[in-house]
């Protein structure tokens, strides 16, 4: 294992919950019930595939001024939250973990720079060798262009990293794109969820995680 | 099957999301930061239950006055929230459903009557044959008495009873009463949690629950 690819909200960052309700009042505002927990099982793919996965499943019938109605609403809504969202334990201690080990990483966020920005901040982004946030790329997970792609930034095949997350969408982007998915829990996705849907190992936070990086391969320094 | 004892908050309402960033901020305001998830999996429990729950789980060794302060801050935090608060489809119409089927019900809840008024109203509580809220008992989910409580008010032999929620502390509750659990996903928990936990059945939602009653051995009308 060379290289190590994180997903952001839920699993570097505790942004999960306030998410589902950030969306579940822009539904609630232009008029639509959806309950809380259809929203949080969609968390972690980028806004517009979780609108419409959300119209398909309640056959909504949105069309596309809804839709940019919704994911505008979304960010006016989560935007107060920002502030009170806190790094998981362990989260902060990536870049130091790693660069000694000479592992490369990378973070493949589904989120909007405005929404991320302070977080990559905090997990020192600016050490890691690549980040990729929804802005930049058209196509975002569950597709596993984006871990392809910073996998090609981080000069290793996909075969050779790992794909770290909390949603079953990174472990099917995972999966797309040759790579071991490693679950968290710390997003609300149960371990069975989560190795059903491909996790090689699920743990319970990113903390526990790098203390047992050996288990996925990972060669002690 | 003779009688049903449903739990309101992330089974008949959809405030569990709510309820963990009520707890989440009630901790921030005290400066100690717990993940959401770990609040998540608690929920369900009365509130002293939940805090003793967390004190234990992360060693916060909190004294009476805090947590005593916590409760206090959880309801600050979470009576503008309970407006949004919706009922699941489904959850309007339990009593329209059971009464014609002669199926005896009751809500037991741990919330407290503050914040679960309005969704007892919305349910249409005052049909029921019983309602317990959290200031009722002593002892609280996930211990089975307020679940004996309920039945003995329904005259009903718990054996002849199904407690129908969407938590494993539901689940637990069920058992130690010595009635049939069943699950609903609604609350966040995920299927396997449910089964695992000693659901016989678990639903994704009440609506569907209340469409599939012969599963669960009570009589078509």
């Amino acid at each position: 294992m060379k290289a190590l690819v994180f997903d952001l909200d839920g699993t570097l960052a505790d942004s999960t919950y306030q998410h589902v309700l950030a969306w579940q009042r822009a539904f609630a505002g232009a008029g639509i019930i959806v309950p809380a927990v259809e929203i949080h099982r969609r968390i972690g793919m980028d806004g517009n595939l979780l609108i419409a996965a959300l119209d398909r499943a309640f056959s909504l019938g949105l069309d596309a001024a809804q839709r940019a109605n919704l994911k505008t609403r979304h960010a006016e809504q989560f935007a107060p939250m920002r502030r009170e969202i806190r790094l998981f334990c362990g989260a902060g201690r990536v870049a130091e973990t790693l660069e000694p080990l000479g592992i490369r990483w990378a973070i493949v966020t589904s989120g909007t720079m405005a929404d991320v920005a302070a977080l990559l901040d905090a997990v020192h982004a600016d050490r890691a060798d690549a980040v990729i946030t929804g802005e930049d790329e058209a196509e975002s997970k569950p597709a596993g262009h984006p871990i392809a792609r910073a996998c090609a930034k981080l000069r290793v095949n996909a075969h050779d990293a790992a794909v770290v997350g909390d949603a079953v969408w990174d472990m099917l982007a995972s999966r797309e794109a040759g790579s071991l998915g490693i679950g968290v829990l710390t997003g609300g996705y149960s371990r069975e969820e989560l190795s059903s849907s491909g996790a090689f190992r699920v743990y319970r936070d990113i903390a526990e995680f790098l203390t047992r990086l050996e288990e996925i391969g990972v060669q002690a320094g």
